[in-house]
């Protein structure tokens, strides 16, 4: 007779993944509407849950936010990281890592990193969220010092060039309308054009000078 | 004999001169440690009042929010608005406009429109806000518009531009520390000068190109 329980380590899977969608489902509900003004009535509501079965995946609304938080910062670090383990220059890393910046922060766990963050929750959860953040940003200064180091960007202070770049990235996370007009890559093209270009060396522009008629290579025909 | 009482002009001017003391300790508490986790009680003792003499001056916490978010953000309208009704060019009154939004997201009531803003507040109060940002907003677009119609600032959509300035602008607000080691002025330099560059066409350097000795002025000596 075959058991109709699951293995375990399904029945685990199966758990984790309820509890993903659980937390997933806050995040949209907390920024849509914000973290004060989601209640977990609403939230077990959306999942066709009752509350005791919510309460099965998670302890509370502070810890659903913590782990909410904690994993939109993953994502980010996750991406900074292997952005910032690839070949290449400085200045190419950093946009690659803006892309995903963007990308992540118009995404259900990034945009509740920053449309709620931390401040809601209890001090030691703030300074664990907050020691992550902190060394997100030393990866993108690093990346600008680096980029100053090859030559790629402008003299500047890496502090206030990656608060610049965070701030206006994730201002995205604020203003983003999921299935508004603008895609996540239009805004990511336009703001990271902007703000690269801002950083680099004002590079001399190709000056029109008339080719010499003895340089140029005989037409040939096509064939 | 003289009476004890002020004139009632002069009790109307200490009583909003009280009322402005209040929104803005409040308002720097809030911003200290957040909205939620600020009790009138210690509003009052900061004050070194009651939480009846405070009842005078203010009829709740939602009140004493939408006041100081409301003061920030008629602080910046008048600063864009003055630079705007000034002459020149577009791309100067947009570095004026931008130094104004610094200066005062740096401050109090500024702060508090970044830190806390009006997400806590009902939803009426939170139209009235939104509709004063939407407008802020469109200053910034119209004077990037006129940038591009002036040719100072490279073609883009002027939306997504106003929201990468905005975005890096209004962080400042949040990650500002009053006393730390940066001064405003020196933030806003940076930031300022990695944007309005970020926008602008880029300039040809000039060529240094030798100049004909015979389109030379003599030299004359200085008598």
């Amino acid at each position: 007779m075959v058991s109709p329980w699951e293995p375990a380590v399904d029945r685990a899977r199966t758990r984790a993944s309820k509890r993903e969608a659980v937390l997933r489902v806050a995040a949209q509900m907390f920024n849509e509407k914000g973290f004060h003004a989601t209640s977990l009535d609403e939230v077990a509501e959306r999942l066709n849950i009752t509350k005791p079965t919510l309460y099965y995946y998670v302890k509370n609304k502070d810890e659903i936010l913590f782990e909410c938080v904690n994993i939109g910062l993953q994502m980010l670090q996750d991406a900074i990281q292997q952005v910032g383990a690839s070949g290449g220059r400085a200045i190419d890393k950093l946009v690659a890592g803006m892309q995903q910046y963007v990308r992540i922060v118009t995404m259900d766990f990034g945009m509740c990193v920053i449309r709620v963050g931390e401040d809601p929750l209890p001090p030691e959860s703030q300074r664990k969220l907050r020691r992550f953040k902190a060394a997100l940003d030393q990866e993108f200064r690093e990346l600008i010092r680096l980029g100053i180091a090859e030559g790629s960007i402008a003299s500047c202070d890496p502090k206030i060039a990656a608060f610049t770049l965070a701030g206006a990235l994730s201002w995205i996370g604020r203003w983003y309308q999921p299935g508004g007009p603008l895609r996540p890559e239009q805004i990511a093209d336009q703001c990271i054009g902007l703000l690269i270009h801002g950083l680099q060396i004002p590079m001399p522009t190709p000056v029109a000078t008339a080719t010499p008629l003895s340089t140029l290579q005989p037409t040939r025909s096509p064939t």
